[in-house]
């Protein structure tokens, strides 16, 4: 069953989606990714991570759940699917850049309110990680999105009472309910409770070191082919097979307690005590933890009156058990998350430390894990506002707010001395072009024109045909300024900027003109409706290459103004590069037009993408700017980065 | 005590806090508000605030928090205040626009945490309501902030455990808890709630319409002086103590039920059976509501058991009694929130509904009444996730949320349907210039340059001294396009801006040149630290006609390069306004240059500030567009319009 789930979803399917990943960069790779394809890729999503999930490999169902609300709402915004007669003509209001976008972050908000139960948790986790920008409307709209998720659940649950529904019912709409009327904690509490944010820190630091270079060894083991991406999966699932099997023979028999209301011990259903080749009357700790699905482990971590129910020997072996199972098992290709075995692994160290503390805390142990688990996430996710609500979600207690919040801050502070969150940094291991909100320092030092590099390729007002299909051909810019020149005007006019899809569904309706003069009174823009301009899919845009045209015709004049966007967005070129980021990502551009400071010659100096603001790039123009002292502050350590 | 407090406030400082107001412009006045006279205004708050609340009037206690919190913040960014010797010098570095706008957010999001005892609530309501502008920086620093305010409350509810700090440990962190294991509900009690949204929509709308109205009166009647304002402000108080006092005459006395564990009847103490004239045996409902503080009464309204406490009148008649009273005290010059009555009244008309349904429903009616608050809060302050978060931080009820999320969701939508939120509504009425964060649809149909009004203010980049005299003298503008022409450069060059506290304080320090010519190597900007150059208080603020300077001086120049800001926003007059104010709000820009389409004459054709976006400004530019049908979509009932 497991390696099957694991094989099907390899032939199938190859690539892999990263927790929100797709909802991140501020152009559309979410669709590229999730469009065309999007119903398969649903489908192979929620049976490959069913898969994962009950083949007990430390991953979680988050991403998964995620990956799926983001790719229905991908299609919604593409007008639906043809391929399986799922079509709607209202639907075609949404087939613009600005709704998919915000569809597709609505729809990553809906997967995690519907994994976790955290309608709030998921509209902040949403804007907090997940979105690019962030405007009031596209609260709204998560809101409106979670909200319906929070009471469709709410109503599922009702519907299932009766308990036709398996587990579904089981925990109401709160995952892990650790609520007590009377937690009390007290300054004694917080030095352990500091302990635990700054190792939290430490570990969440170093997992996102080690899955970044897990994931880069993987890749080059993916890239060879379908054969090794299934080797390399059957390989680590077998792994994990034999160690989970394997490890409770290391942990030692317990008797059963006397005091608990728990059926000890138990063989073949959930509960805290399994009885894994014991005695009767005795249990195996380490069973009890390994023999669940992560949801009930974690569930065992979190329970109060079980203070004695762990050896220190189990806990450390199951944390590290874990710590290192889920770094392996994320790079394979089934569809996983991260959120469940990071707090898998929060809550077993949380507990030892917990065991460790002792009678000289008021905190209970399953307290102690939950403080874990919200130190790890802290520490590798690196999320504040939103990791809090998702764990208030998740266990209901909000007396222990405090102390969460404290827990998050340590952990975060201590982890961001280290490395990046681990979002950017699987997203930089895959290669995908995510642009930072925030400018380097060495961003300062730059004006815009250092970077503006390559011949700019401009389009007259009334261009020929042939001109326009050369360049199209040649170069792949999807943005290009239109400029008036005389004898259309007196001096350079900047008119605006068109884009290559426009370009191209221009050409394909020939609506061409045969003289470059003005024709008074006759436009264009009258052959064409709005629809013919809508965003399609990305599998289904026209290329440059399937428009034919006769010698004629390329000797013909498009009049480019009624199709020319004339509000670009502009900078001039001694524009500090730091704040010239800042404004194409606080507004969300794909093109912004560097204007010279000089009033003559052309309007229009180059023009600016995404790419040029990497810093690859910029680095690769000035190799100097790697040495500088302008580096953002961090702590390095070169031996462990050589060792990898 | 009660009229007091309010005159000796109202002899002392004549403005007064909106909730959150101050933080919420682009630009600076909450600064120049808060500025200067920060110490006193923070004191008057305080004291103010105390009185106002011991005086049962029905106000809140958030707003003089959120404002204190604010003004604190202001405070520290300004480097302390000189006059009270509270000075660091490490407080400089806050002295920039961006900190002091940061700080501000997040001593508004600590006074909403303080107030409430929601730190999480606090940061989304900052950010949902305050932040005019929002970054992944500044949830970190006000996630800090509130992290900070919980755990030092926390730990004085712990040193107050022993009943030393009166009823500041009452209740815990959690102020109106309404936790209870077992809620279930079911898709019978969705009608009733979706009621209760609707119904909080349309008083929500109203009770801004009133306030709105209302807070136009009362201008008019401050305006007159000192004299009317505390006349006005006895007069309300006076009515406010005859008409509580009166009322509970009205309702009948009713026994007290059996199977109570509180006392009853009570005289002189919180509880929720008030004697008030009644027998023995008996208790007054209206009295138990009305004689309590407004969190007492919150805490009677939404507790479980007492599903027999109130009659159908004492409800209706303390409903309308707060929703009235609450928008007459609201004008007053004390310093008054608007949370807590706004949650009195919602969960009173939340609790009549609960009495209506009665049996027919599973939640009990103290439920009843959180959602009817919930929906209150909806329909006037139309915010969402914050909300959500505030109320799940009240009272502790996560079960409850699918259905909280729901009324929200309704009374939103049916109070958007009428007019704006409450903070906005108040914003315009007391004239500060807000600049709302979307484009009205009437701004799509023109551009830049149909706005740009007035003789454009340049200067050279070797300025005649006389000349910036003369033009800071007679202008009140606050940036100024900097310009090289020949025959320093061979065409115009744009080459920055340049503000006027910079070009005042270089005024001061008379680094003035003999001639025109650049002089090679000696450079004035050595001359000046960057300290020079810091973000003022606003009362501390230079201005030029302190500036005094003889003939010979106002004959020599100034070298502006050095100082001038050379990476200024720019726009092409063809910019569509609506592009344009996004980006104005988004990157929160202060001034922003139109340059020209046309590649000849001056590189500079205009500056936008704030002004020239206000709509009324537009409007008074192209008078037609207000009948055109380029609308925002809003229901108007023009007969009750008239009747104000």
């Amino acid at each position: 069953m497991m390696i099957d789930g694991r094989k099907w979803r390899s032939g199938t399917a190859s690539h892999q989606p990263i927790f929100g990943l797709h909802a991140m960069s501020p152009t559309s790779e979410v669709s590229n990714l999730c469009l065309g394809k999007t119903v398969r890729d649903s489908r192979t999503d929620i049976i490959g991570s069913i898969s994962a999930v009950s083949s007990s490999l430390i991953v979680g169902k988050a991403g998964p759940m995620v990956h799926t609300g983001a790719c229905v709402a991908s299609l919604l915004s593409q007008g639906g699917s043809k391929k399986y007669g799922l079509t709607w003509r209202w639907l075609r209001f949404f087939k613009n850049d600005r709704d998919r976008r915000d569809l597709v972050t609505c729809g990553s908000a809906a997967g995690i309110a519907a994994a976790f139960r955290a309608p709030v948790g998921g509209v902040l986790f949403a804007l907090e990680e997940m979105a690019s920008w962030w405007r009031s409307g596209l609260l709204w709209r998560t809101f409106f999105t979670t909200a319906v998720v929070a009471i469709v659940l709410r109503a599922f649950i009702d519907l299932c009472l009766s308990g036709k529904c398996g587990l579904f019912g089981r925990g109401g709409l709160i995952m892990f309910d650790v609520y007590s009327a009377n937690v009390s904690y007290h300054l004694a509490d917080v030095p352990p409770v500091l302990l635990l944010g700054i190792i939290g820190g430490i570990l969440g630091s170093l997992y996102n070191f080690l899955l970044d270079k897990l994931l880069r060894i993987y890749n080059l083991i993916n890239e060879k082919g379908i054969f090794y991406k299934v080797f390399l999966a059957c390989l680590i699932s077998i792994f994990t097979s034999c160690l989970l099997f394997g490890l409770p023979w290391i942990a030692t028999c317990r008797p059963c307690p006397a005091d608990t209301s728990e059926e000890c011990p138990t063989i073949g259903r959930s509960g805290n005590y399994k009885k894994f080749q014991c005695p009767d009357g005795y249990y195996n700790d380490l069973a009890s933890l390994i023999f669940n699905t992560n949801d009930d482990a974690i569930r065992n971590l979190f329970s109060k009156g079980t203070n004695d129910e762990f050896q220190y020997s189990s806990i450390l072996i199951f944390f590290s058990t874990c710590y290192f199972l889920s770094i392996f098992s994320y790079g394979v290709v089934a569809p996983v998350g991260l959120f469940v075995p990071v707090i898998v692994t929060g809550a077993s160290y949380g507990r030892f430390v917990g065991m460790l503390v002792g009678a000289h805390s008021n905190l209970n142990h399953g307290l102690y894990a939950v403080l874990g688990a919200a130190s790890f996430l802290g520490g590798s996710m690196r999320m504040t506002v939103s990791l809090c609500v998702v764990i208030l979600e998740l266990t209901n207690n909000l007396l222990l707010l405090p102390l969460i919040m404290l827990v998050l801050l340590v952990s975060k502070t201590v982890a961001d001395a280290f490395n990046g969150n681990i979002y950017d940094l699987i997203m930089k291991a895959k290669g995908f072009p995510y642009l930072e909100t925030h400018a380097e320092p060495y961003m300062r030092q730059l004006s815009v024109s250092d970077i503006v590099t390559g011949p700019l390729q401009l389009f007259q007002g009334i261009e020929r045909v042939g001109n326009i299909v050369h360049v199209l051909r040649t170069t792949k810019h999807n943005g290009f300024p239109v400029i008036d020149e005389p004898p259309l005007s007196e001096s350079p006019v900047l008119f605006g900027i068109i884009l290559r899809a426009h370009l191209v569904t221009l050409l394909k309706k020939k609506a061409f003109l045969s003289t470059p003069v003005l024709p008074g009174g006759s436009d264009a823009s009258k052959q064409f409706s709005a629809g013919d301009f809508a965003k399609r899919g990305s599998g289904n845009s026209d290329r440059i290459e399937d428009v034919v045209l006769t010698e004629e015709e390329m000797e013909m004049f498009i009049d480019l103004h009624p199709f020319t966007n004339a509000s670009p967005f502009t900078v001039v070129e001694t524009m500090s590069l730091a704040k010239a980021l800042t404004l194409f990502r606080e507004v969300g551009l794909r093109h912004m037009l560097v204007i010279p400071k000089i009033s003559r010659g052309s309007p229009v100096v180059g023009i600016l993408t995404r790419h040029d603001f990497m810093p690859e790039h910029i680095l690769g123009l000035h190799p100097l700017l790697v040495r500088s002292r302008w580096k953002r502050l961090r702590l390095r350590f070169p031996p462990l980065s050589k060792l990898f």
